[in-house]
């Protein structure tokens, strides 16, 4: 029974994401969304838009990247998008936690899960490039869903936007073209701004 | 573009289930967890425990009816496991609302969906019992990590959960095993009680 107690004992370590908060608003900006609910979405993302994946991709194996891909910010936190140093340890900090959170599973999965999380993190292969599109979409559409509010509480602009994002079109052309519609409806709409504004 | 907007919008829409709460609480005991936090946790068992399954499994299938499973609750609301009266109508109302939720994605996917949703509605095939097994197994998990609070809120008994749950063996005699002896752990620390108190 020792391997089930394991592989439970993780499940539940990974409860913890649901305390984790992102920068993202849900939809009807009532409140920020948490990892739990990010990678619910970004799994259903793959699912609905795998179609849209500019190669061939294993759907299976980018489902498992978008639900796994966050449980090492229980140790390592959220660092936001746009947080330049916050991105210099990140990969540090974040591999340590993925070593101790996956050493939770019995040895097999440990070292699937490892890998999994590496290979999202290394975008060299088509379900990373894919994943990685779905995950830099996501929190575009719900900011677009509400007004761009966090776009304007951390003061972020169309080229930030522009530049982050742009590895998109590497896991899907289709999807990058229509988040560049999206973005340029929100420039019309004054819900985001080409430069940050003088406080 | 006008799939990739239907599919957008779709998604979009799916979000609303980051406001329905269930009734159990995430692991900590600090709140009530959603349907979009309890989906992605079912879609991690399901990678994590898939080796249980009582029959051979289809994987993706597994983890797409656990991610879509409760999306019918934004129109049909959360019904609790133990509410009798609420399972009266359950059925018709969650069926209307997958007609109208799954009808915003393109017709393909709208029948996929449906399908989908009903197998698992139905429980008929080895992948329906094995998502089953794992949305029944969920909440005792959680229940158990924070002390059976909801559990002795809603005045539930170890019958009353061994009545509903004995399903699970039908998905993985593995996993109702194991869940029984939690079960049995949970009554020896008095978690659970066997009766009902009088108030």
């Amino acid at each position: 029974m020792s391997r089930i107690t394991d592989q439970l004992q993780f499940i539940m370590e990974a409860d913890k994401i649901k305390n984790i908060f992102r920068k993202s608003m849900i939809s009807d900006g009532s409140r920020y969304e948490n990892d739990a609910e990010h990678s619910w979405h970004l799994a259903l993302m793959a699912i609905v838009l795998a179609e849209h994946a500019a190669e061939d991709i294993d759907l299976i194996k980018v489902i498992k990247m978008v639900v796994i891909h966050d449980i090492v910010e229980i140790d390592a936190g959220d660092t936001f998008a746009y947080d330049i140093q916050g991105h210099e340890d990140k990969r540090e900090r974040e591999e340590a936690a993925a070593h101790r959170i996956f050493g939770l599973l019995p040895n097999d999965q440990k070292d699937e899960f490892l890998q999994l999380w590496e290979e999202f993190e290394d975008m060299n292969t088509p379900e990373a490039r894919f994943a990685t599109a779905l995950d830099r979409m996501h929190p575009i559409l719900l900011n677009l869903a509400n007004k761009g509010e966090p776009w304007n509480k951390y003061n972020i602009t169309y080229e930030m936007i522009y530049d982050r994002n742009k590895q998109i079109n590497d896991g899907s052309e289709t999807l990058w073209q229509h988040v560049l519609e999206l973005l340029d409806e929100c420039r019309k709409q004054g819900i985001l701004k080409d430069k940050i504004q003088a406080q």
